[in-house]
Order: structure tokens, then C-alpha cells, then sequence
């Protein structure tokens, strides 16, 4: 009935399909305010108020035919241009609308990326642990992602671990910073000895490899580390967007991509990349959200709610004798599991009515990853769990 | 720099970006009130005023969370249970949620059936002329787009030729009425035989074929004729639909799926396209308009336009001594080329600022698509152009 490629991802699927159903049952079974799931990164903080005001605002001030509109398929320029205007000023780059493209979300961003660029049997590189749908947007083109082992006593990038996995088949690199599932952004240190070791690679093997930066996370900060903006220092960049974390809008699918000039000097791979956004079915990001969000590029939803949730998860699980990095960001924290089959673990949880993903999705067993973009109850209320798991395996 | 994939489709492309930078050309330098664009279609009049209504109604009342959220990546279980009841109460048919996934559009839908049913070297038919786009979505999943030639006397589907054509090979049939570019409704008795033929293939190969019928122009029909609803015909149906030109909304890239459960008794096809539509990088349909369209279900944009605008038209080609034949439904004319090049046509049309397509960009050669989602200037304006034209060809 189905295509052979698509098996593997159905099975795959009911996986975390029954993880879900298994949630809905136990919120029937014990109340929903009982069970304390950690499993979904869906933004729990509102959209600011200025996304309604906006929207109302187009709603009366603009001709539906143009704000409901087709559009070229890069988007509105006056939109890209705003978009580009607000990274020049933010970051220091000099981007015009030609280097913008509005994308579905960051997940389709990636997808048009990766069509323009990879052949069947290429590599794409990326750092373990990652978010798992990579695997599967490498392999809507033939290609094949290879995870680089982390060093799990920081999750930092293993740039010399990356050195030795570049082959003459290696495309194009993707990283996420700040990083799902471990919350780690990577400094300016990690990103210069990055590009250096593309920068050789590409002279030595006489090829073009892509570094792709996902960015749905970029604002979601809360050290007041600097989360640098990879196009300064390599120029085969090309960074992927989303408004999802943002401005808490992850159902809109509202994103862009950026093709540097630098990348891109005859415009042949942004023309591709738009060709790839028609052509994949998107056709173009949704209209009214294009106008939108450049009415809100100085706009976030409240981080700092965020920051209190990972406050109070990080300090409780590290009382109780969890071993975990302290999260810069994002909203996940990614804990070492007590036992070496973190699925165990992860089973073991769930007799305390506490739901969290084994790291084995994000190919990184040994642990498993905790989303705190829940309700602040969920978190207070989950500690004492925690805290008899932790007793149970004998950590405090 | 780009993929072998998209080399094709980006040199393709520069043909009808030629076509659209030329009419932009041509508006500055004649002004655009004497430009007669009839190459896009993009609907022009606007969505109906319940779209507005519904979103500020929405805005107010509904929580940011929910209406700005994921959602299952088949979409809002209420809002899909309210399509399937609208479709129920239309064509008697009997769908609930289960059977109904929400898209970006009826492209992004495509895309998902397609992807789900589609291996490597399997084959799809289509009847000529047709929406070129169909080429490429199937070329997405390495599967081969065949075209069954056209009776040019009226366009109706040569239901002999489908039967000639099917091998062990052929995967699907994609249907599109009204139809994109020729106008033509399928009569229910076209749906019976095309129905019929890939019954009796179906057992003959001992293969399953899909009849994919793809119906973003399903309420612009003008005479009275009953679209007939394809499910209620054969069982292994798929239909894509979009809201883009029934409430005006091209823009905002919402639509859906209807897999019957006579097309899918396990479930497992639902699930696959459910998977497909995240994993090409849609994750869901965008969210508020997912409950928008609920809301609107019937509505329609201002299609007595459409319809004053095709009497004109037709009338004034027709007088003027062009052959074609009268679209019953969407908002197309294909239009005979009174030499057998129409590429010559559409030069010679340019010069009295007539812009049309080439029938060859639609697998239509010897015919001109002309769009009349335009302004009704535009087309009294351009009637004296044509009138020209037909006295410079001898049609009168």
C-alpha cells in the first residue's frame, strides 16, 4: 500500500505515537494536573500581544487580495528586506531581500536547502545528540546524515571528531545552536575552529561543503551568552529561521532562510532554493504571518518564564543527585540517565507519572531529554518524582 | 554549486521569470493600466468578509497557545471533523476526522500522497493538457510523470487511451476538473469509465492504482454542472483540495487531504501521509487558518465575477474568430493558436501588451492559456488587441 521508504518511518513512528496515546491514558487514569509531561517542545509562554495587535491592525488596513495573496515564492520583498535590515542591525552583516527567503517553518527551510543542494549518496554531517528529523530530511534526497560522537562531559562540538568524518562526499554540515537536546549553544571559539576545519577541508578535497545553522533557538538565551551569527565567519553558510520559539508561534509555520552572497555569488542556489520551496509544495511561507512577523522582529514571548522553569528543574535534579549540563538555552535539558539503557529509565519515570524522551531519538543514549516548556506547577510538582527515582537508583 | 535535480528545473525557470520581469518592463513603459496581463492565477477578488470576521472573533476569544500551537500534524481533530461533516452533507458521502488530513494547500497535499505511495521507477498518468507542477512533484519521489494525449474537440478525458496506457508500473492517475488550463468539468460519467478502466486494471495487474483527483477549482464552476465527488466512484481515491481560490486565499497555503477508509482499511496510508507531511517540512497546516476555514466552510469568494469575466472574454474571442472551447469551471481559457507555434502567438500577442501562456508550458502545444482572475478592465481593454490580432491571422 505504501512506499518502502515510508515504512521504515511509519514503524518508526508508532513508537512515539504509543508514548503519546500513553500520556492521553494516564491523564484520564490519574488527572491531568497528576501526570507530568516532559515530552513535546511545544512553547507553553503566549505569543506577545503585538502579534494579535498586528494582526488585527493588517486586517483592517490592507487589501485581503494582497495580504491573502500569491506572492513571488521568496516571499514579499518588503518583508525580506525588513527581515534582512533587523540581522544587519542586530548582527553586523550587510543582507539585502536577496539573500532572504520566507520559509514554512525551519523544518521546510531545511528541506529547500537540502533539495537545492544534495545529490543521492551525498553526506551531511551533523553532531550527536541531534534533533532526529534530520535523518529524515537527509534522506528525502539520497543522502545519508552521519552523527559525530559528542563529548558528553560538556556537548560541545568534537571539531577534530569532525575533521576526521569530512570525505569527498560531505555536503554540507548542520548544527543547532542553541542546541535540542542539550541546551548548549556554541560560542565563537567552536564556531572559528568550525569553519577553519571546512575552510581546509574544502581546499584539500577541492569541494564545496555547506554549513547549515537551524536557529529556531536562537533568542531563547538565558546566560546572556552570545549565540554568534555563523555567516561572519564561513562563508558556504546557510542559516535556517523560525518565529516558532520566538514569538511562540510553532503552528504558524512562519520562518526564513538566509543564502549569504557570499555563498551564492551568481544567485543560481537562491533561485534553486526557491525553485525547492515551490516545487516540495509550500509554494511560498503563509501570507498574512510574512507580514506579521516583520511588524515583530524586536518582539519575544517571555523567556524568562522559561529561564525560571529551567532554574528550578536544573537546581531540584542536581539535588537530587541527577548528573546534567546546566542549559544555555533553548528549552530542554538533556540528564544522564542512572542506568546505561535509558529506556529503562525512562519506563521507571513513568510509574511516578513523569514522561520524558529517551535520548536514544536524539542518538543519544544514556540519557533523555526533559522539555520545560511546560505549566511552572508541572515542574514543582514532578520534583518529589524525581527525587524518589533518584533514591531508587541510589544517586543521593 | 546546485543539485543535478535542480540544474533542469532552474533553467526552466528562467523562461517564466522572463515572461514575468518582461510584463513588469512592459507596465513601466506603457503604464500598467494598458499592460493585459492574463498570466497568473492569482484570484483578484477578494476573500469573503467572514474570513475577517472569523479571525478577529478568533484573536479575541481563543487562546494564543492553542491558536498559534501544534496541533497532531494531520491538524485540529475539531476542525477536520467539521470538513468531513461539510463534505458529508454535500456529496453524501460519510467521513470523520480520521479520514481527513489538513494541508499547506492542495500542492503541500500532493506532495504527501505522493510521497506515501510513490517508489523509485513507479509511473503516474495524467491527462494533457495539465498543471506542470504535476511533472515535479512526481519527480520528487524518482517516479515518472506519463501524459495521455488530448482529444482536442473538447478536452473531455480520452478514458481509451487511460486503458492503453496503464502497465504494472503505473502507481496513480491524477485528475484535476475543473480543469487547470482547459476549463472542462468531468462529466459523471467520465468519472465512471476512468473508474471502471483502473477497476479492471487494477484486477488484470493485480496492482493497486491510485486515482488521485486533485480540486483546488471544485466551487468555480459557472453553468450549474455538478462536480462529481470521486470517492463515491472508486475506492482507492485520494482527494487534494485548497481553499487558495474558493475563499480567496492563495496566500495562506491551506487546504486538505480526504483518504477514504475503503482506500485505507488498516489506517497505516493515513499514517504515512500524516508522517510525509512532516517529514518534507510542513509539520501541519498553518493553525489559525486551520480554524479560519472551519468556520467559512460555506463561504465562497465573489464567483459571479469569475463568471462575467469568462462571458466577455469568450464572447470577444470567439466574435473576433478564435477557436475554443467555453470553460464550464476554474477561471481559464485555452484557447486555440492560430498557427501551429503558439510561442509565435504569444510573441505577436506581447505587441499589442497581451500577456498569455504557452499551451506547451502545460504539455498543450498549439493553444494559449489566458487567466481571467483580472480586473474586468483588463479584459474589455485587451478585446480590441485580440480583435487585431484575429485580422492580422485572417480568422475574420
Amino acid at each position: 500500500m505504501i512506499s518502502e521508504k515510508m515504512k521504515g518511518l511509519v514503524n518508526n513512528n508508532s513508537v512515539i505515537r504509543q508514548m503519546f496515546e500513553e500520556g492521553k491514558i494516564m491523564a484520564e487514569k490519574y488527572g491531568k494536573e497528576n501526570v507530568y509531561d516532559f515530552s513535546l517542545g511545544n512553547p507553553n509562554v503566549p505569543a506577545p500581544e503585538k502579534v494579535r495587535e498586528t494582526i488585527a491592525k493588517l486586517l483592517e488596513s490592507e487589501d485581503p487580495v494582497i495580504i491573502h495573496g500569491y506572492m513571488n515564492n521568496a516571499g514579499y520583498p518588503e518583508v525580506r528586506e525588513k527581515i534582512a535590515s533587523s540581522i544587519n542591525r542586530r548582527f553586523g552583516t550587510s543582507f539585502d531581500e536577496s539573500n532572504i527567503m520566507m520559509t514554512v517553518g525551519a523544518a521546510a527551510g531545511l528541506n529547500c536547502a537540502l533539495k537545492a543542494i544534495l545529490n543521492p549518496g551525498d553526506e551531511v554531517l551533523t553532531f550527536a545528540p541531534y534533533f532526529v528529523e534530520y535523518k529524515n530530511y537527509v534522506a528525502n534526497y539520497d543522502a545519508e546524515l552521519r552523527a559525530i560522537e559528542p563529548d558528553t562531559s560538556t556537548f560541545i562540538p568534537d571539531v577534530e571528531a569532525l575533521e576526521r568524518s569530512i570525505t569527498s562526499r560531505t555536503r554540507a554540515l548542520i548544527i543547532n545552536t542553541p542546541n535540542n537536546p542539550t541546551g548548549v549553544i556554541y560560542s565563537e571559539e567552536t564556531i572559528k575552529k568550525i569553519a577553519e576545519v571546512l575552510e581546509k577541508k574544502q581546499k584539500e578535497l577541492g569541494t564545496e561543503i555547506f554549513l547549515i545553522s537551524d536557529e529556531p533557538y536562537r533568542e531563547l538565551v538565558y546566560n546572556g551568552d552570545e549565540v554568534p551569527y555563523v555567516t561572519k565567519y564561513y562563508d558556504h553558510t546557510i542559516v535556517c529561521y523560525s518565529f516558532s520559539k520566538t514569538l511562540s508561534l510553532p503552528g504558524e509555520r512562519i520562518g526564513y532562510l538566509v543564502v549569504p552572497t557570499e555563498a551564492d555569488p551568481s544567485g543560481e542556489l537562491f533561485t534553486a532554493i526557491t525553485i525547492a520551496n515551490r516545487v516540495i509544495g509550500c509554494v511560498n511561507a503563509p501570507s498574512l504571518f510574512q507580514k506579521v512577523v516583520a511588524e515583530c522582529l524586536d518582539e519575544k514571548a517571555d523567556i524568562d518564564f522559561y529561564k525560571t522553569n529551567r532554574d528550578i528543574l536544573y537546581k531540584g535534579l542536581t539535588e537530587a543527585g541527577f548528573t546534567c549540563i546546566e542549559p544555555q538555552g533553548a528549552f530542554y535539558l538533556f540528564m544522564k540517565s542512572p542506568v546505561p539503557d535509558e529506556k529503562e529509565f525512562v519506563t521507571e519515570a513513568k510509574k511516578e507519572h513523569i514522561l520524558i524522551v529517551p535520548g536514544s531519538s536524539f542518538a543519544g543514549p544514556g540519557y533523555v531529554r526533559i522539555s520545560y516548556c511546560v505549566a511552572r506547577d508541572t515542574i514543582v510538582n514532578s520534583l518529589p518524582g524525581f527525587k524518589r527515582l533518584a533514591e531508587r537508583y541510589g544517586l543521593c
